[in-house]
């Protein structure tokens, strides 16, 4: 449904200094208070351990929002500017002090409701949570927001979403995955379900296969600490590149509620097959990339980079030929991929539908003869679904070419910008519907899934494969594909 | 396949100096010739009964193809224009003279191919294939090429049909149809049948209805007496509208040859459910315009016009509901429309899917929620995909909106130019290929049905429904599809 604006409600945002606060959370709240979506009477509580107080953190949002502001669709408005931090309250805290966190009792109005933000590290959720309980600042109607990752492994997910759950109900925890945010996401379920077209053919009769790439031209970007302990699979396929595939495969909801969707979606992640060591050379790449080029630049490789230990074997590339076992996809490849240091930033999937039974064109046009339905999520947000017309021409008789209905949001949107991720989901966190969140079942049966990729790559000793900063992985992947007959896709 | 050029070829046009070859043999011939598609020793010779020289043709024929040039796209071009007219010859010829079609001898270079173009009444056509065949100018190879109308009914199309039998075979006979030239009518063949999204929802199952309309928004223009012993059904239906829904319905022939295609149009023609008189109240709307208004200024009634007998009942506008008794099509009506004195000019084609079977958005958005296809043949030849994606904007939630993927051909041409109907055609017939030409037994089934509905008429004395002009036609017409608890589409 619609909706004016939000309840009103208070916000806390736990760690509002981060680079996660100050680069997504802020600026969309922001968004949505110029957009008029928040009530006038939602009030937000900054809390950081710094020394800092309203008056400063306000000076500092403002010039963060000012330096953030996107020149071509959007105007700095000081006025709106202003409304809007002083919505916002400081508050300095020790996460760890339950006594300092009184001090939240003294900003809350308890008629309100509240949504916590946990913008700090997994390790706090726990602690945070109990101390908010042991000031009664959390009913069962407070909402909770955590980020990923939820652990590293199946295991430790389950430590983080025990103290999560030792305080809060399932129904009031809202996992954020980004990627869920990002308006072509949402529209994959406007497409897939509100269109019998696309919905009487979204199965293995009339689906060949379906790639997922999820594309980064940075490197490290001086995290390299950090990205060692995870590689690729973990930070991207765990998460996005598997809630992308849920969001294809899975079967159609009975309803449009948070648990009719998520119950699907889980049903798929069950039904992935599990690659057992004996399938791995055909069905996992792992990939480091070495020194190469980068936009035109020379730029090292993961092992040279700043604080990098030159015996890591983590992977920076992986690519998957992943099965699904139910009557829905039976036959059907998913073939995803997600790397850094590729030669561009992108995230596509692609749909190739099978050819007709029979084809009746020109022999050598043959290959040409499958549509294909490609769903940008970056850059340029869209979706354009490839069919075959004629070819133009007199002389051309019967030729045919592969000619795009095109869809792209920018273009369509009428305010000209797409908003961010952030934004929808704060607002859906507001109207506390859960559908674009991530469950703890989702999140588990992920890692099982994950984990065992991981466990036959320590079993089997393996280093991963090389290649050069600035290409499409290494060879193996092209060969993945290429065994089935099959080529990552290519614009023409 | 495509081809370079025309083999070598002479053209006899008859009726050289008539509307129609003037206004659009001529031109297209020109197009041709310019984009080189025209062999160099390919030779035309205009036939007809005026006094003129080859100089004065050529002149003649200059100064049309200047007035015609397309000027936005179109740049006239001196030295081709003199090239093209030097191809051209003149004689002067008594079509019913035996003994001058010698001349024709002189002209004919028999080791070229021939193609003879009759524009000239369908009843001159049997005495100038005789003319030829006396004067040993046709063999096996030859051409010939006639425009509707083929007769106004079964028995008397069959006569002329056996005139041009009596000298030539049926794969030597290219019946003219110009909307089968028209790109989006061949683009109809590669849409269906390239295209598995379409395909294999191209029938009962998937398609609840479809809609043809072809929408005049001129009246009569001078030719009463002519267009009053026809009538639209005749003019209108029993041609064009009957050859789209042809190319709609048809099932996907084995291959692109002309008589696999034709065989399956003429399927459908046998298997239209025949009108019978208890049936005509809710199958058909007969009309005819009273004055009104055309683009803003009034109009005199069809009965008013200039020549009109007051007592006429012809049509100028019919409305039908035309089942198809097959496999495909049961329970599947195709509403098909066609006037003068429309509000405007425009012929589309909207295949409207069936929604899915199950709706899980708004409530009140579930009127949109089925697919469509809008093929447009005129104005802005194109193709566009109605489906439905997320609306766009924070606070709209899961609302729907219905998004167009778009196709429009003239934007889409590298070159910016549509190539009109009839440069195809003759660039068809140049290759010997009649797969867009009409067969005897589809004009033979097309009379077939559209004479019982005449004689149904004629029997039961029932007068045509009134419109203005400058209105959609009669509301029975739109009382006909609401009885279906459907409308004709509109552009929303």
């Amino acid at each position: 449904m619609a909706a004016k604006h939000t309840a009103s409600c208070d916000l806390m945002v736990f760690g509002a200094l981060g680079n996660l606060a100050r680069r997504k959370l802020f600026p969309a709240l922001f968004q949505l208070d110029k957009a008029g979506l928040l009530a006038p009477e939602n009030r937000i509580l900054a809390i950081a351990r710094r020394d800092l107080d309203t008056s400063e953190l306000r000076a500092e949002l403002v010039r963060e929002l000012r330096a953030q502001h996107e020149p071509e669709t959007d105007e700095v408005d000081d006025a709106a500017l202003d409304a809007f931090v002083r919505r916002v309250d400081y508050c300095r805290l020790d996460f760890t002090e339950t006594e300092s966190f009184n001090r939240l009792n003294d900003w809350h109005n308890t008629e309100h409701e509240l949504i916590v933000y946990m913008a700090t590290p997994p390790s706090m959720y726990g602690v945070i949570a109990r101390n908010l309980r042991a000031r009664d600042c959390c009913t069962e109607r407070t909402r909770v927001v955590v980020e990923k990752p939820i652990g590293h492994d199946l295991e430790s997910s389950r430590v983080i979403n025990d103290e999560l759950a030792e305080v809060y109900r399932e129904n009031q925890l809202f996992r954020i995955d980004h990627y869920l945010g990002k308006e072509t996401v949402q529209n994959l379920i406007a497409l897939r379900f509100a269109n019998n077209l696309f919905a009487s053919q979204w199965d293995q009769n009339h689906i060949s296969h379906v790639e997922i790439t999820v594309a980064e031209s940075v490197g490290i970007e001086g995290r390299w600490g950090y990205f060692d302990q995870a590689g690729q699979l973990r930070d991207m396929v765990q998460s996005h590149l598997l809630q992308l595939l849920c969001l294809i495969a899975m079967d159609p909801p009975s309803d449009l509620s948070a648990d009719s969707i998520r119950d699907e979606k889980v049903k798929v992640l069950k039904a992935l097959k599990r690659i057992t060591p004996d399938m791995m050379e055909q069905y996992v790449v792992r990939g480091q990339y070495t020194a190469g080029t980068s936009e035109g630049r020379p730029v090292p490789g993961y092992l040279q980079e700043e604080g990098a230990d030159h015996r890591s074997s983590t992977e920076t590339f992986v690519a998957l030929k992943v099965e699904i076992d139910n009557w829905r996809w039976a036959g059907v490849p998913f073939y995803i991929r997600t790397g850094k240091r590729l030669p561009e930033k992108y995230s596509q999937i692609v749909i190739h539908f099978k050819p007709a039974p029979h084809y009746i064109f020109d022999p050598d046009q043959k290959h040409l003869a499958n549509n294909k339905l490609i769903i940008r999520l970056q850059p340029d947000e869209g979706m354009s679904l490839r069919i075959l017309t004629k070819d133009q021409g007199l002389d051309k008789g019967m030729r045919l070419r592969q000619g795009p209905l095109e869809l792209t949001f920018s273009e369509t949107f009428e305010t000209g910008r797409i908003p961010d991720a952030y934004e929808r989901l704060l607002w859906e966190i507001f109207r506390g519907n859960q559908y674009l969140f991530v469950r703890r079942d989702e999140v588990e049966h992920a890692w099982r899934w994950v984990d065992q990729i991981i466990r036959n790559w320590r079993d089997s000793g393996d280093a991963p494969k090389r290649y050069a900063a600035g290409t499409w992985g290494p060879v193996a992947s092209i060969a993945m594909i290429t065994r089935d007959g099959r080529s990552w896709y290519e614009e023409a």
